[in-house]
């Protein structure tokens, strides 16, 4: 028989779902100085929904970018201490145009939520908060843990508040562990904890030649081009098979253990079907050598995001522009040192920046990776409690994606931090129709309620 | 003394002026579908003030895309007919931040007049219309010598529908000669004609990689990132030097003649000034081994104008975008096939294309280089008048725009243009604070009715 909480949390399903919805609802898009408002909305939100369910000291702290929101109950005495972790910012929605419903109107399709933060944090934001009033509600008041919640509101936009307030407030945040409810399962129904992030660097190199933008039948052969200045400069970047040519950037590059490859061979995955569903391209790509897994969790890389500048509307126009940028981000593994890597990579862009272009470079953010031990008792209680909802045993993989915050709380907080998510590999994080699946919003908050129920 | 018709233009300056205003209050940009209505009501006003001033047939003739307008005046017997010829469509006025007063509120600082068109062509246009205007008052209602004007508003998208209908109606335009206004002077104060254009060949290189756009944490190191790939095919085509790499594109060139290089030579230009005022970057860049004239008039170049794709906003956005692309152009000289130049370049793209990504290249205008003999009667006429305006000697230079309808009137309709343009080197055409000089303006309606005089 299910624990009074899951009982509770399985009896409130529709209001749950009802109350994501609103989340979702308010477009808190943390990089676009527009929404700011909505950022602040949504902390709010936030805020009153823990007050309500009875958190004690709820906060919302102001903080030089967006808000923190912060609450606690103490009152488990000899009782482990849990930092609940999420964030409520999200993702830009563009393209709109390829949204098949709008990204802030959230509408149900085949048991799934499409919304843009469906998955990436907001509803697995709400699971935590939904978790935390069935454990309320099943001990009349009382939790079985003690728990402080941080949330952030930063953390598509480099995370800098929430990275500060955690050196600043150590003895506030003190905890035994943390939870962090922003990872995937490895597939549909298989219980998974994530135990490694890959870290990031994001940049912008703007280039710049002429005064103004000239035209290109009078200059051109002339005048210097920024964007192709830019183009000159990246295709040195990485070559054609993915491997980065920036002098020393694979240099501290730690492998994974073989254990860790192993249990990796093992795990459920398809190449082929890989390739076919979820990127859906001809082929792969990526340095030779290597798996797909060990590529994207374990190798770094380096993208190119965007290339603003010259005419990108539909139709022609000849135009030399004055300047241009290029937004190009390295993700990081184990032992690469951000600064290090930042520093060798400005190097190698001034080397190879074109006569008559001068270039200047902003780092939009920086955090390195980070990889956690499984063999302590929160990881054992979460692996049990994923295994009791799901019947399955959980799996431990890694993420080729970036929480700088689980870093930190390593680093700062000497706290490890358990990975819980319930993404899916297809729910579209970041892109157009980014969607979570309805019965693993209902899971998760199951999952969390067993979790610390078991660590009581 | 001047001439009647010069007296009358010079006492009807501010009105001419004042219509030309009104013409460029239409923002007309036919690159844009939305501006379709602007563009259809800019060809009405050029008509109604044809008809005004006592011109015959006037008509807006229909084409697939934007209108052209027709008049002439057809009884000066034993006289020689001119085509003129304008346009009366612009460029888009982006990016809008940098105009110092808004592109389509037509604006006067010290004595130029900046506007989206003003020099580039509306203030050439309405010249020519002026000139007309003029030689008809003076003349009570007859014109010294045939006139046929034709006005498209597709030179700025590739100027199809002209091209057709020059083809169609070869009989209709029948002429001796063709006068094009729409290039510059050499210097301030020197009286220029043009004899040399280069070609375009305008595409769009379309880049596709995955099904949709992917979060590069979780996605880098397997997923193809099409606007990478258009970093390297791109790379490839120019070398740092300025040298285009596409096999055979240079294997046609026509040099200009020993006497011509001399001339050049000639022409009060200095680098260093042209690099300081009118570039503005702190090297010129191109080819080695030739002086800026050769390599922007007479030396074939290749540029990136815009890269569409991905997250251009402000900020950050870890997105490999699902498709990217590249908008790059060549300017073409002499003896250069834009068809023969096309296919070397489609075959070099597709051929450096990575892996995973396929490609699509549309092709956004094209046309041939021309250079026009300065041994006729109508050259003479219009250097004679030219001197007669500046009191100072003409000089014969070429362009590195390009203006193909100059070709289609020497190929189809068999008869040389005179080019009389009077925009100066830093009217910033195509860029944001174009501008025409006012006193060139007058100049230039000036210019042409006694050019017209010295014929009959």
């Amino acid at each position: 028989m299910a624990s009074a909480s899951v009982e509770y949390a399985r009896s409130q399903q529709q209001r749950f779902l009802n109350e994501l919805k609103d989340l979702l609802r308010i477009p808190s898009v943390s990089t676009l100085e527009q929404h700011k408002v909505d950022v602040q909305r949504a902390a709010e939100f936030v805020a009153n929904d823990l007050r309500r369910i009875g958190m004690e000291n709820v906060q919302i702290i102001p903080t030089q970018g967006h808000p923190l929101v912060y609450a606690d109950w103490l009152h488990a005495k000899n009782k482990p201490t849990v930092l609940m972790y999420a964030h409520y910012d999200v993702q830009p929605a563009e393209p709109l145009e390829e949204w098949l419903s709008p990204p802030f109107e959230p509408t149900e399709r085949n048991q799934n939520l499409y919304a843009r933060g469906a998955v990436d944090d907001k509803g697995q934001l709400w699971m935590e908060i939904k978790a935390l009033e069935s454990l309320l509600k099943a001990g009349d008041g009382t939790l079985p843990i003690n728990v402080k919640i941080l949330i952030e509101g930063e953390e598509e936009v480099g995370g800098e508040s929430i990275a500060a307030y955690v050196r600043k407030e150590k003895s506030k945040l003190k905890a035994d562990f943390a939870l962090v409810c922003d990872t995937e399962l490895f597939a549909p129904d298989l219980p998974t904890l994530c135990v490694g992030l890959r870290g990031l660097v994001y940049t912008e190199i703007e280039a710049i030649g002429a005064r103004t933008d000239l035209h290109s039948g009078m200059y051109g052969g002339a005048a210097p081009n920024p964007l192709f200045a830019l183009v000159e400069i990246l295709s040195k970047l990485k070559d054609a098979k993915g491997k980065v040519l920036i002098p020393g950037f694979y240099s501290k590059v730690k492998a994974p253990s073989k254990d860790e490859l192993k249990a990796w061979k093992k795990l459920p995955f398809n190449e082929e079907h890989y390739r076919k569903t979820e990127v859906g391209s001809t082929v792969l790509t990526g340095e030779p050598g290597y798996s797909v897994l060990y590529r994207t969790w374990a190798r770094p890389t380096l993208e190119v995001h965007g290339m603003p500048g010259g005419f990108t509307a539909p139709g022609a126009k000849t135009v030399i522009p004055a300047r241009a940028s290029a937004k190009v981000s390295m993700r990081l593994v184990p032992n690469q040192d951000p600064d290090d890597i930042l520093k060798r990579y400005e190097a190698f862009v001034k080397r190879n920046t074109p006569k008559g272009i001068q270039i200047k470079i902003k780092t939009w953010s920086k955090g390195p990776a980070c990889v956690v031990g499984t063999n302590n008792r929160f990881i054992k209680a979460a692996t049990e409690a994923m295994h009791d909802i799901f019947k399955k045993d959980t799996v431990f993989i890694r993420s080729g994606g970036s929480i700088p915050i689980v870093t930190d709380f390593q680093d700062i907080l000497k706290i490890p931090s358990v990975m819980m998510g319930f993404g899916l590999p297809d729910d579209n994080l970041h892109a157009p129709n980014e969607k979570f699946h309805i019965p693993n919003f209902y899971r998760g908050i199951e999952s969390i309620c067993l979790f610390f129920e078991k660590l009581a």
